[in-house]
């Protein structure tokens, strides 16, 4: 039988065990906090009815969604009508207009599933990858004070994942159209289309977003457009810089006056909500690309690793689900890109392999000994040790080296003499040291070595 | 703009919040047993190359799998090169064979994500299901000791899903093959025959297998019939019975004394194992469809519940990667369905709506003293406890109302009185008593009441 080469599709990233209890150490911990703060689990099927998942018509995203279809079906000769979700927006919007009448309003929920995309394959571009949501989901309307929250969250979040030093940029989408208004750009197409330019300052830089928007179609005065350019450049370093940022705005319009005082109530409930000043900043040159947003936009910068981008973004939208239901759901919202920021940390170094999720390996010196490590592994295991069994035979210095090489940082060695004494060894693959505990005792001192083991990596990671 | 009807499509299980948490409880349950095991976990892509996993020729599965083409790729007369996975065995056999000079062996790893099959829509029949996978795999050869340790994490997975008593019901494909050999079938292919026969009795009754068996291309002798269906309707109660079973088969040829040989070597280190004896049986009848399976034979049966089949089934095979490598593969391994299970329980009566994972709701009876509830909330969550906040202003019997139809325990309730006393009111929302705090005491005294909580849980579930 010739052989079929194993591989993985272009633009999906599969890991190696120790890798894997890396990422979803990453994922717990997003998980984790997400609960803290109150959100409920959702979790939608991989494909939506193609019918339901397309409803925004043609564009970028309906080039790159999948499609599925049995080979039952294609046989048949019918056409697709599944396809694979390509993000968690479209199918949260379709679950709460489906679920409306059985949820409670504000729904506060989290997802954390994989979504596909059908892109060009490119270094560090994923075709599947996981994203991490929240969105807290009004009926008719929502406190701006969610948008607070989620900044705590995104705080918790990153503080845990242990990333480095972060900085939440924050913008309001209606005090930027304002701003704009002032500055005379004042219908909503040419404010969007000064918005798409702005959004396009880190891409094309400064002199580039400058010509376009004083020549051509903007046709801006220099002066104002240098005004405007000089605004998006600052950035505030704290919080009273920051309201002092809101209030030089000043109020030449509604729009202005309210997205000011918006992001403001949203500034201070952050503060109260205990997040450290030097974690949030305003920033008017945040836009989003997406015209989806309404007021308040997020992204999340490390601050020592700008280059990776924005590693959590999002914000405010009017209405979440139009295309399913005539009720008026605004909401609030943000995602992380869970397989791409772990790809990226790993790459900046940030993320190392992790320690095995085995805690203890207990070897097999004599097999005639088996119904004693058997005895062994099951007190460790009910103890709550994960706990491996060696069931091969084969010499001890193998099945040692064999741990260090897995990460399991100890190991239990009982041979006839320990068994009658009633003892066993238990070494310490770090630090390559050996230690006799009575039996009775083995478990309690384990777990003192474990929480060792964890305390020293909380202080050490 | 007319609306689209939000809906999922046929075969998918899609859950409310609190069912979700239920879910994700079980879910939780078998991951942590598996890791308690060693067990290291993978996650492979939801699609993978067509022409690697379709490797076996034509039958029931290909007809069943999912094509995945993205829309360019459609556009531009491409055929669909990818195809999503339809077990974790496939993936898990490509993903050893690939990475196998990377992994260790034996290799030891938990699987648990979605798989897709284009099954016909049927209640309780799905499309795409959560199937929870642990295998071992070894080089060249793999003690059968790790069939009785697979054998111990069923016994370990169910003792915590409280889905009531279960029995495992085991056999061995090489001891039934020695056997009906003695009753003079003697080649493989009428082995193997004779084998599908008796995979089917459930479903075909013990009359229409004996006048098969008896009748046309099997051409058995009655008393040999007989004397195979008496076998295969027996059932060990208890350790020494299920020996005694295996003693009473002789030594006819070698396939049955070493299939007796290996079944009690099994039988024995599952004793070891600390697997009470009750919960496992030697069962004949056990053959499982699949030709793929050598060895020992697993099906998991709830006591109380034998209608809905086998909730975890498995076995030891002789090669897994044949297709993609040329090392010999050896490997035992078992799966969990989670979604057809959670599924089944519920519809039993076994599983019902899980409590909320929220634990505290911080209400808001002045809007005036947001700083301050923000600040409770940050001191709960700080302390692990998983709160939400009430960001809207309204009447607080509707906050309180609201919490306990969303199954949160306890609320926190504080005016300007309370404040100014430095304590809070805790409203115990199950009991319906409401009882006085000092805000210094607050973490302490929710830590100690959802300890009494998960207590009272854990005694009456």
């Amino acid at each position: 039988m010739s052989l079929v080469k194993p591989r993985t599709p272009p633009g999906t990233l599969e890991l190696l065990p120790l890798d894997q209890i890396a990422f979803q150490g990453m994922l717990d911990v997003i998980r984790r906090n997400y609960e803290r703060f109150g959100f409920l689990p959702v979790e939608t099927p991989a494909f939506e009815l193609a019918e339901v998942l397309l409803t925004k018509s043609g564009g970028e995203t309906e080039r790159q969604v999948y499609m599925v279809q049995s080979t039952g079906s294609i046989k048949q000769g019918y056409e697709a009508d599944l396809a694979l979700r390509f993000d968690l927006t479209v199918p949260l919007a379709r679950y709460v207009a489906e679920h409306e009448h059985a949820l409670n309003f504000p729904f506060r929920r989290y997802q954390m599933q994989r979504v596909y995309r059908g892109e060009s394959a490119q270094r560090g571009r994923f075709r599947e990858f996981y994203q991490c949501d929240i969105d807290v989901i009004g009926k008719d309307q929502l406190s701006v004070r969610y948008d607070a929250e989620i900044m705590a969250v995104i705080h918790a979040v990153f503080s845990e994942l242990k990333a480095g030093p972060f900085c939440m940029h924050v913008n309001h989408r209606r005090l930027l159209r304002g701003f704009f208004r002032s500055l005379g750009v004042a219908t909503g197409e040419a404010q969007t289309l000064v918005l798409r330019e702005v959004d396009k300052l880190d891409k094309r830089g400064l002199d580039k977003v400058r010509a376009t928007l004083v020549e051509g179609e903007f046709g801006m005065q220099p002066d104002q457009v240098d005004c405007l350019l000089a605004l998006v450049a600052r950035r505030s370093n704290s919080h009273a810089e920051a309201i002092g940022m809101l209030d030089e705005l000043g109020s030449h319009n509604e729009e202005l006056v309210q997205g000011v005082q918006e992001l403001r109530e949203v500034l201070e409930l952050v503060r109260a909500l205990g997040v450290p000043e030097g974690c949030y900043c305003v920033n008017f040159s945040i836009a989003r690309g997406l015209d989806y947003y309404t007021g308040t936009v997020f992204e999340t910068i490390l601050t020592e690793h700008p280059d990776i981008g924005s590693v959590c973004s999002g914000g405010r939208y009017e209405n979440l689900a139009s295309h399913y239901t005539k009720s008026r759901l605004p909401g609030v919202g943000i995602s992380i890109g869970a397989t791409r920021l772990f790809w990226q940390l790993r790459e900046a170094g940030l993320i190392g392999t992790a320690d095995s999720s085995v805690q203890i390996l207990v070897t097999q010196m004599d097999a005639a000994l088996s119904p004693a490590y058997a005895a062994i592994a099951t007190s460790l295991r009910h103890a709550g040790i994960n706990t491996e069994m060696t069931l091969e035979p084969g010499k001890l210095g193998k099945q040692l080296k064999y741990a260090s090489k897995a990460g399991i940082p100890f190991a239990i060695i009982m041979g006839s003499d320990e068994l009658n004494k009633g003892v066993v060894q238990v070494k310490d693959l770090r630090k390559e040291e050996q230690f006799e505990v009575p039996r009775a005792d083995l478990v309690r001192t384990l777990q003192v070595e474990l929480e060792q083991v964890r305390a020293l990596k909380r202080t050490h990671p």
